[in-house]
């Protein structure tokens, strides 16, 4: 898979020593963006930043952890393509406004960004960099000036898109996330004090309990006070859809998100693919990490034995000099090699994720075939990916898309195995909670939930610098 | 686990960069090793050496592997305690005698090596690093002197104890195995080239051929002139004694070590566990990594079926900033963590590779209890640790083992189990194939196949520095 | 001394690899700023920039300059007070608003700063710096809005206080001075190319002419079309007030600034110390280096023999692990030692160019008598510190001045020296070829050519953070 | 200049955190050794190392010194050439034999070296690194198994060449000095404590008091028992053989080294050229840093004023990316920029320390005359280089030397200069206060007290790895 979500958040109110449990949170959400991590701190008078490029356990030390003072403390994880790639992108993102201090982290991609940019531009505004979450400190600041209650929520009202935000300023901690709750924003409690989280297994690992989601459209205060909810949209018109690739590919498995646990969603996807695309073979093999749950419920469902195709090298990071670049196969096989006793003249059902450009795959299936898999048949746990995510995930150009570029018949040759099967809409609508229109699944189907412009989302705003 | 492997060894002779190659299979063989990694190469002439603290992919970069140049060259990883971990203890151990360059890289341990170090410093000989390979270079220049052939194999005639050995000069690569052959060290081919590595998972990512094992007792010479075989013992004289410990927990999976294919081996583990000590459960769950081939043999076996209890963070690395030192569950959590709705409410089985010192241990069991699991039937893949190993592990001390601090009752209350269940020495010794008396697990039964001085091995070396 | 200046700029235009030319400028105006570098070049249609904390040998490598293309780039070397020392207030400065693209370097203080920041902050604008230059920006964006000509020149009429300042866009390089000059900044030629540096050494090194100075109040553009000069104050209106602290303490000797060498200027200061404050003594030293070129012209006009007094240790830079940290002899001495054969038993005059605290002052003077100085006799090249500077240099805060705490005879005292000099205004403004009220000498007499806020400049900025 | 010194050492013993001492020692000592620094430290019962490639500054931080506990300890800063510039040639040098633990650093060259380690090579010892220093210790060693008193007076009596050597043992210090005295090295107290240094300026950082120097000849101990002295050699035997090039060119001008303040030296040496080569000119200026003590001897003899004809540019250090590799003069001109107001249309005398290859040389004048420098005299302190030295100053190899190539015409024309004059033996010797035939000018004149091998010294042992 070579799709990149943009970011995860953690944020952490009435501790002490707030910045160290957004550290350990921040780790339980590395998955969500490898190249940026940054924190920002309020000892209730100030607010303390440090960002810079890396893992979180290479961006933050011990010192720098004890000199984000405070209670309170939000943090960011964040992936980019190359071009944008320094630290001048990276969140938090701290400003000084009338309003005073205060520092913002979001996950997600506005659509109408490019636009609310040159409107701001043609009325005398700068801009310092390429994120699009800029614009939105730019919109806080000039709805600041014009008083009144409700600062956060008029306006991010004027933004568009999928966004889940954490705010800190001296006195407060905000979490809002947009009215079809595209992204996961979860609170949780340590004791007396509040947590928030893009996924659940964050909790896990700071000690706090699961309370709910930030509702879709609702923006939710925490201060000395207690904490407030305001809204965005009303309640009752609110539209949820939520992003289905979180449960097919970025969430953790040990997270529950939109109501459901990630990895008994990825079973019931298994299973179901079990049920419709049914084969006669020997074994069930996953592709390591993203097909592993999956997996477990087609062998479930199917009653076929699975075994471990594949070993991670859990050595091979960003590190490895590749012998060939061209090496498609030899560069797969350094992070996952193929147990040959086991696929040794074996029928195998192959079960990964999903499928993008299809190279990796196609080097995996490769993998297989060396070692003396007798049949490879190859199921997916998702339709094909057929269009961008103007929502917060980075595809690769719509032309580079396998299923964009072959037909089912096609993709069965390029990948070389013996049978393919995607996961139909309706299949992987039905292992979810949630009613099917509550969903995203416009990387699927194009149904796009809101309405971007021609070219629309990060692209532009790229393109421009 | 605790236990630490002292090295991983990989070699390649008449390939193009051979220095690429031995790269690679160093990050094939990271797992024997994580704190130091260095590559001696020769281009015919000369001996070019590069080595540094870390793992593999840190010490190298493109451009230092570029300049390692030559068609032959030989590579280490090497994992050392605290005390010792310096980059004056890398391997390879190059250096100049009366017969030239030469350089070694060592895994194992010698049971001799203080009493031969002690002899050669009598006779006024200076060392400057606490390994105990340091000695064979001293025997080597001693006997090099004396004149005649078999020089590798008269100096290694001398030193007692487990080591699978390579070298190289400017003409030749060299590998050699103790007469018990306690470590692994498999030859493969590139085409008409030579490789040599501790495992075979590291031919497959060089594109090699599994040819054979060095023999116990046996000293290979590659050279322009092909391959030479010699002998340290006649091979009707070797008892071989395979380090049982590997299959158990040392070797990856996919690799194929004293004839056995290490996954396979696992899962026969987990079979004859479930054979021996079945148990009334819902569900298998494994201990990632090492517990996860055996999970599948007993599920297989028991007809349980298998689920995930944990997943793994694979960004945890050595970086992570504890929260606090004294509390294990936390610290073990941001590794692993459990998926609550999977154990929920279940009797489970737990099946792990080994306990050591238990601590880690009873953190894992105490999440799954926190996580609502309603009995954890506890499962090792091998007998209970009792006694040091000699021969190139490094088990926390005596006194830290916890099947030496209480009996089986008092382990199943320190580890807050319901059950608990080791398997029995004959039990592993039927999952391996050759014949029982041809390994070694003194670790368990303190049944030594050499005999090592009362302090011996690398303590000594150690506390003389 | 221990007064900062805060910047120093180069820029060139119309050359192969302009960046390789910045590089080497900002290498000679090392001086003028030692914690942070950076560089922003145009390859006629985009900007790049590349800034880091540090030495400009250590910010930029071969590879970064060979990233950053075009025939035309800025550069800036910073030095900061330690709170706001970070790598977001390094410069050039790039932003992206209604006109595009654009870059700005700044060496100078910005009287009006906060007051226009509190400005446009009421009317909605976010500020992401604590740096007064980023003002000029959000005003240029501003003006722009309003179209019209002369861009550059309108938008600079708005602030008041000391700037030299360097815009880079796709297309142009602009350097502008404030109207009463305070900052240096030269205009020189390398063939047909332009280059701009705030100081003349800077044109040796990169084979540059010096051509002329950019006037007070004069905007100069460079384009494809050649050189054109705007105004922001009618050349008739302008009143040049020349920093005349740059020719004491912070040029470089080897440059010409103002119309005169600084070395000339510090020879001329030296004699004219000799002629109004004689000695009866054996033999002139300098406090290296700063007094070195005076007391050339002390020796010269007095006849007296100059000597070496003190040796510099050229190694000692910021990584120095002081023995103890209030021993400031020790400290003093890590980096200056005396020769002891040369002062041995001798009546010296001491010249140094300025006192500010006097604390290490008070070290070197220990130094010398330690060392067997019979008699020691302090000349210091400028009047005594009483007044802070609000156009770019960073002395202590007032209380800490040397001359604000005691009157001459507790000076004398407190430095332990037998007789002790300053410099008179006359004297020193005698010493320089413009007319005297051409200078700006507000450090040492009070009279400030542009008014300020009751707290100004950098403090309130710094405060607000 | 070209020529490189190997060493600085540095010792304290009796003193409360001596590494501390000796991380300060080896700052004032850095000009002796750029490329490695060591500390080995002494708790009176072990021995702890630290080593590192670069400067003093950047091999030790507050921590690493922290570590290396205990009141003794040796230092080491070293040059070395790029081939054999790694870590493990890096000082002191520590090991085990059977006297136990101890380590050594040296400041010179062994002549019979290469020999020695042929010798003990053959009866099988092995060598680790390409340092002479390491038979220095084999020797001791081998002596040790012999037994009897004066172990290291008899194992140095072995070795021949120049050697200024500090030993550490958990319990002792021992300074030892070869009986030519080519290297210097002095004993200095600091209270009741000992300190000793290559040279005295290392004193004056530490506060120590110089005593006196280590005699050629003899070998001092310093233990709890107070001091001891031995002899390698009976004093009446001694012929002492000072290296007339650290008065020249390496020592630090405030240091005072066989028996002569090097300043002081400098500057008689200036004073004498005046008096043997006299030219009619308006300026005296020196090449710094190297010519600034003697240009001030030639002024004050010649009656002509002293000027500062060039600035150094201090943050010039080793990151300097030149703008083109061959083109000299522009390089030249980052560290040393000329003072065009000082000699435009002057005739300059121009003062420089030595000349080896000249290039660079040959560029300043250059810079000289572009200036407009109406016409350059150069003297040079000391005779033209005609011969390698084999004691420990790296020149380049015979052929690249300025005056093997060239008679004296053609260096000034080489040099394009006017007039050009070198110090001669005797004038030069007549500046140094001990008899002519105490000191070693080989380098001059071929005569070399110690008889080298044909091919001696470091260049063999380099050749072989």
């Amino acid at each position: 898979m070579d799709a990149k979500e943009k970011c995860g958040l953690y944020g952490a109110f009435g501790l002490e020593n707030a910045s160290r449990y957004v550290y350990q949170g921040l780790f339980a959400l590395q998955h969500r963006g490898q190249e940026s991590a940054g924190i920002v701190s309020s000892d209730g008078a100030d607010l303390a930043s440090y960002k810079g490029m890396g893992l979180v356990g290479e961006v933050f030390s011990e010192e720098v952890i004890s000199r984000l003072r405070g209670t309170a403390a939000i943090g960011h994880v964040r992936y980019s393509t190359t071009g944008s790639s320094n630290v001048n992108n990276a969140q938090p993102f701290l400003i000084k406004y009338s309003g005073g201090e205060i520092a913002v982290a979001h996950n997600g991609n506005l659509v109408n960004a490019a636009t609310l940019r040159h409107e701001y531009e043609a009325q005398g505004s700068i801009f310092q960099t390429t994120m699009d979450t800029e614009i939105i400190l730019h919109i806080l600041a000039r709805t600041h000036r014009q008083g009144g209650n409700g600062l956060i929520e008029k306006a991010i009202g004027r933004v568009q898109g999928a966004y889940s935000l954490l705010f800190i300023t001296p006195g407060e901690m905000i979490a809002a996330r947009d009215p079809h709750g595209f992204r996961p924003l979860c609170i949780g409690r340590v004791g007396e004090a509040w947590v928030v989280a893009s996924e659940t297994c964050a909790f896990d690992i700071t000690g706090a309990q699961f309370v709910r989601e930030v509702e879709p459209g609702e923006v939710v205060h925490f201060s000395a006070d207690g904490i407030r909810s305001g809204r965005i949209l009303p309640s009752g018109e609110v539209k949820p859809k939520y992003c289905i690739f979180e449960h097919i590919y970025f969430a953790r498995p040990d997270s529950v998100i939109f109501g459901d646990s990630v990895h008994e969603v990825r079973k019931r996807l298994g299973a179901r693919l079990a049920q419709d695309a049914p084969v006669d073979a020997d074994m069930v093999v996953a592709i390591p990490e993203g097909g592993t749950s999956a997996a477990l419920g087609y062998s479930e469902a199917s009653g076929l034995p699975i075994d471990r195709g594949f070993i991670v090298n859990r050595y091979v990071g960003r590190t490895f000099i590749k012998p060939d670049a061209v090496d498609r196969a030899a560069s797969a096989q350094a992070k996952l090699n193929v147990v040959s006793e086991v696929v040794r003249g074996k029928r195998l059902v192959v079960v990964d994720d999903s499928v993008v450009r299809g190279t990796t795959c196609r080097a995996k299936m490769a993998l297989l075939r060396k070692a003396g898999a007798k049949e490879v048949h190859f199921r997916v746990t998702c339709p094909p990916h057929l269009y961008p995510c103007f929502y917060g995930i980075d595809f690769p150009e719509r032309q580079e898309l396998l299923a964009v570029r072959y037909n089912l018949e096609e993709i069965k040759e390029f990948l070389k195995v013996d049978s393919i099967a995607y996961q139909t809409l309706d299949g992987m609508l039905s292992c979810v909670s949630n009613p099917p229109d509550h969903y995203c699944h416009a990387c699927f189907t194009g149904r796009y939930p809101v309405v971007a412009g021609q070219k629309t989302g990060k692209f532009i705003l790229e393109r421009t610098q």
